[in-house]
């Protein structure tokens, strides 16, 4: 036993030593790997080859693009302590930021790399073609447009114009998975009952905090222009531009704690819905803005047809995604519906679910659309339909996926803006403006919340509380939309000036408002689980850790559950809405496009009887039989709309706050790690309060 | 039960009719897609603003990728329908290739889209710098070197060249999941128990092949050049390229059969391990080859010097990659070994995994050595040492991640394949040099298989039967590999030729020789599973299935089998190398790098005791106790060297073939399917012949 412990002791300090010497070996290894084949390029000079150099460019781009990777590395592997070791204070992209900041700082100030000589050609030719062949010594040779030249750089560091990546990448690249795995991971059932209150603060919302920090902005430029503070063109246009990009929150630090401690599911359901929408809104509105361009030389002016323009293109291009991401979304339905078989062959349907989703961003964006808007909203149907056709595995698989791809892809995004606050060579800080922004941001934010509580709570039986308002308000942070869309184009002088107050937006909301959540939860008041509480589901959950049979677990622990609490508030909002959707979801839908839901037969009208057996499955029978669908979530007892099941009953029903069980604590967070994966894994159910019971779960319950 | 069938019935109809529809829709969409908004193009012209234009191309890109992502999903539904009916002689390769076609024709013969002007300057520089800046009405515009253009580009249709990816996205992109996964599938016991033989047939046999092939065809160019068939220059430095890259065997369709039909252990390692291998090496190869160039003008002659240089490249540049892939897998392996408690984060540890694997390439192209090679011994030593330390899910998250990878980039390049066909605008087909490469491709395969195995023959006591040998010839297909390095470069004549001729090798041996393995395995009599032995494979894994604890299950499982089949051939070859390289790696690499393996106490002499214990991590002790590691499927019984285990021992031991049982088939394949599943799984642990009998094992199995 004690050569145990000494052995115990022995191997931890040497851990403690490995990973000193791993995290050192690793940014040497990221630094002297980004410098040295720029060095060698020098010397590569000489022999002026074709080849060579794009060898060598290929080379320095594989570097770079190292640099990154290692930088994930180190921030996968400092989270892992800050998970192990329980610290909330910094959340990953946090983190993230902070490695960036480092290694910008490293290689803006540390390796100096002189730059290339450009040659600058004169105008040879009075447009900008495409593609542009130079004749040199008898050779062609074919060069792409890349675009405009700002001229203005500060630096000749090659290092740093090196690392700046096509701002198209994060839009084209890094974005969809994440907007996509927001979308996906919306089946919840709190989304669908808050449903009016997310719509309310994403659309009407967004839309109020873009004017008003718009509206602040532009009296902050014009008095900076009464100072002379101001370099170059600030026009309304670029102010509403600002006001329509840093609207859109991203309180993904936030939302990680919310569900580590397990907080209130309306206030999480709300928090993350309208983050997940508003970004669609933020995105659509920020390029019709950009589109308002009135006729003639009188630019800058109002003009009623442009903006009429403007507000048309705005509904078009957001109507036009949406459609097409919910099309794409029910196509696949369609597939996985029709091709049962394919549920023998998980590697064929896991690769036709991601293809099919991705295919929805590129006919969105071949169509002039949104990509990422239309990848929303399919991932909203994907989650809704396809994800109950598909098998057991690929149903983890694809989750397992898309979390893998958002994972990598936000703390690629925020280690680049740690990164780019040191290496973008065009910034321009202004104090004066950060400050406005800063302040504007506030107010706009809380232009946001609190006049639309207000007005939601008249409508509201189950109000949103102050306490919940004060979160909301609090959990505004900025993050990888904003980025993206601030970064794509910085061309002009007050692009350049948004981009990079929007770093610091960013840096500020993370760390600050993000750092300080769970001090604002415990302030606000807004109660958690405690251990107990968790315990109690780990208990309801250890069932289903396999996730083999869930469905048939499920029903299991819920007519357990179903006893035990039966506490759930009657109030329900927005019920009179979404019931009608519902019932046309739940009824015609479902049933089309999932294996869930009832059978056609039993919902269509009598007459439609033919019809209805040619449509509906041969499973959805035995479906009607086993109680085996997706909406057997809802049970319904004797004309009570109570609703009852494992996850989110016991959320509400959580009153022993802060009350800590005196059990051996390692074992317990191991197994409250495991209960939250399966908490994630039930929780996404949607199921929406219904006070007419439908036939055929009351009389099975009846049974 | 009448209503029901007739139900069965319609919807079957139904679900054909929907499969049509479905499928014409596809490719209306894909090509229309392809179509209208290069259309739209025209009308845009007039407004010719640069912000336009790229938003133009961006949109053209994502309909072209779109084109693929299309041909993806059907060949994904098609190639499903072929496994449901059990259709073997079209593999989802093969297929990928016959969609590229097709869209090929049409989009070089029913979309007509005049080229867009293109600007030739006159050589206004002296030289190609990688940037150049041209002034165009006061404004910079931004440009980059794409390469040197090869100008005799047959037609102007603006379609065709949009639809050309740049060369190196094959290679640095889609290639190394490929060869990452390859690596990563190679954890089993009869790939090291045949490493001689493998390593022969990949290194010797590949070389021999490359110079075979090279002198034939410089034989065949000489002639041609004397009829005057020959329409350029084409050195014996093209011929030997040629060679090498036509070395790559990639028999994907061959052992997906082998596979399916559970076909002899043996033969599938040797053609596995070989294809794997001389995928590296004829990388390495070529490279090496375009690097010959003797110094002054008289070059295309023989210089010893410029060998030496190329043999010394080879050397230097296999023997990095390959250092370079091994360090990375066991620095992962270290930091999963170091930080156990990543097994509670999931994500984290398949992110880490992921992302060291991508850096393994990333620093091996940024060094200057070969990324594919790196990564393919990055992927053997990540399975050999860091999978043992992953927790059981990231196992199979990992697993799944890069199976899901190499199926996408695989048919993604079989499809380019056949689109490249068609679309490729400087295609030169002829007939002579066809002709004479397929004969030499035959020799070639030839003078490789038939020699080399007589002479392994000659040590190896388990031989390489003639039918063997005789299908490991008709299994030399070639894919990926052959494909990528051939249109890396297509700038002078004989590189076109060259990637003409490849296509068709590509395209015959796919379709020929991957459609004719069933025949080929019964006319060789090559025995393969019965329907028999399988059903008791399933008995053997059903336990199993869930596979959460499969290292229990397995010494269950493993001594059943034991006492069931225990005629295991004693012949084993090779043994002698690789007992000493087995014995290193058991007692002293695997304790070290992960928690299975025996501890360092019991291994290293005494008098390192201290040090044992500090370095002995202690799960090894538990380890020890329980017989749970990675090496215990290695069961010795008292000094003899019979191996047993569930699934190898079963398919040796399988002698009734061609017998079927009486079986309801559909279920029983359903059944199949799963257990083909976990065979894969099983498949996977390396285990290697020794007679000298180690302590820890043999004890636990007399107790």
């Amino acid at each position: 036993m004690l050569a145990k412990t000494s052995v115990d002791g022995s191997l931890r300090a040497l851990r403690t030593l490995r990973l000193l010497v791993l995290v050192s070996l690793c940014v040497f290894i990221s630094v002297s790997a980004a410098s040295s084949p720029a060095q060698e390029e020098d010397s590569a000079m000489e022999n002026i080859v074709t080849e060579k150099k794009a060898e060598e460019s290929h080379r320095q781009d594989s570097a770079d693009l190292l640099i990154f990777i290692l930088l994930l590395t180190l921030t996968i592997l400092t989270i892992w302590l800050f998970k192990h070791r329980r610290f909330r204070f910094l959340h990953e992209t946090g983190l993230a930021m902070i490695y960036g900041l480092i290694v910008g700082v490293i290689l803006r100030y540390a390796v100096q790399v002189p730059r290339e000589p450009r040659v600058i050609l004169p105008s040879c030719v009075n447009s900008s073609p495409a593609t542009l062949l130079v004749n040199v010594s008898g050779k062609l040779y074919e060069y792409t447009l890349k675009g405009v030249n700002s001229g203005n750089e500060m630096t000749d560091n090659e290092m740093l114009r090196k690392v700046t990546f096509d701002p198209e990448v994060f839009f084209n690249i890094l974005l969809p998975p994440i907007i996509f795995h927001a979308g996906y991971s919306l089946k919840r059932r709190h989304f669908f009952q808050n449903m009016g209150s997310i719509l309310a603060y994403a659309f009407v919302g967004t839309v109020i905090s873009c004017f008003i920090i718009g509206l602040l902005m532009y009296g902050c430029v014009t008095l900076m222009k009464h100072l002379g503070r101001l370099g170059g063109d600030f026009f309304f246009t670029d102010c509403l531009f600002f006001g329509a990009i840093v609207s859109a929150t991203d309180p993904v630090t936030v939302l990680a704690i919310f569900h580590e401690l397990q907080v209130d599911v309306d206030l999480y359901a709300l928090l993350f819905g309208e983050s997940v929408l508003n970004d669609a809104v933020s995105v659509v509105l920020s390029s019709s803005i950009v589109a308002y361009q009135p006729q003639g030389d009188n630019s800058h002016t109002f003009e009623a047809m442009a903006l009429l323009k403007s507000l048309g293109m705005f509904l078009g291009v957001f109507s036009g995604s949406f459609s097409l991401g919910v099309a794409t979304g029910i196509v696949t339905a369609l597939i996985s519906f029709l091709f049962t078989k394919l549920r023998d062959f998980q590697l064929l349907e896991t690769a036709l679910f991601f293809l099919m989703s991705w295919s929805t961003f590129l006919l969105a964006e071949a169509c002039g659309f949104t990509g990422v808007v239309a990848v929303l909203f399919c991932g909203i149907t994907q989650a809704h339909y396809t994800f109950n056709n598909l098998s057991p595995e690929s149903q983890d698989r694809t989750k397992q996926l898309f979390e893998l791809l958002n994972f990598l892809a936000e703390n690629f995004i925020f280690s680049y803006m740690g990164l780019t606050l040191f290496t973008f060579q065009n910034h321009i800080f202004n104090t004066m403006f950060i400050v406005g922004a800063f302040l504007a941001v506030f107010v706009g934010r809380a232009a946001n919340i609190y006049p639309l509580s207000l007005l939601l709570n008249l409508g509201r039986r189950n109000k949103i509380r102050s306490n919940f308002q004060h979160m909301m308000m609090f959990a505004g942070l900025r993050g990888a939309m904003t980025f993206a869309l601030s970064i794509r184009d910085t061309a002009t002088y007050a692009r350049q000036m948004m981009f990079s107050t929007n770093l610091l937006v960013v840096f500020f909301t993370v760390w600050i408002c993000g750092g300080g959540t769970t001090q604002m939860l415990s302030c606000q008041r807004i109660r958690h689980f405690s251990k107990n509480v968790q315990l109690r589901l780990i208990y309801c959950f250890s069932f289903n850790r396999v996730g083999v049979d869930s469905d048939q677990e499920n029903s299991v622990s819920k007519q357990r559950d179903e006893k035990t609490y039966k506490r759930r508030s009657t109030k329900q909002e927005s019920a009179w809405l979404f019931r009608i959707w519902y019932n046309f979801d739940h009824n015609y839908l479902k049933p089309i496009l999932t294996h869930s839901g009832p059978p056609l037969t039993t919902t269509l009208p009598p007459c439609c009887g033919p019809l209805a057996r040619f449509l509906t499955s041969p499973q959805a029978y035995e479906n009607e039989c086993q109680l085996k669908d997706d909406d057997s979530d809802l049970i319904l007892t004797d004309g009570d709309i109570s609703l009852t099941y494992g996850d989110i009953t016991v959320s509400t029903d959580a009153t022993g706050a802060h009350t800590s069980s005196g059990l051996a604590v390692d074992d317990l967070d191991r197994e409250l790690a495991y209960g939250d994966h399966e908490l994630v894994m039930r929780g996404t159910r949607l199921v929406l309060p219904m006070d007419d019971s439908e036939p055929p779960f009351t009389d099975h319950l009846r049974m």
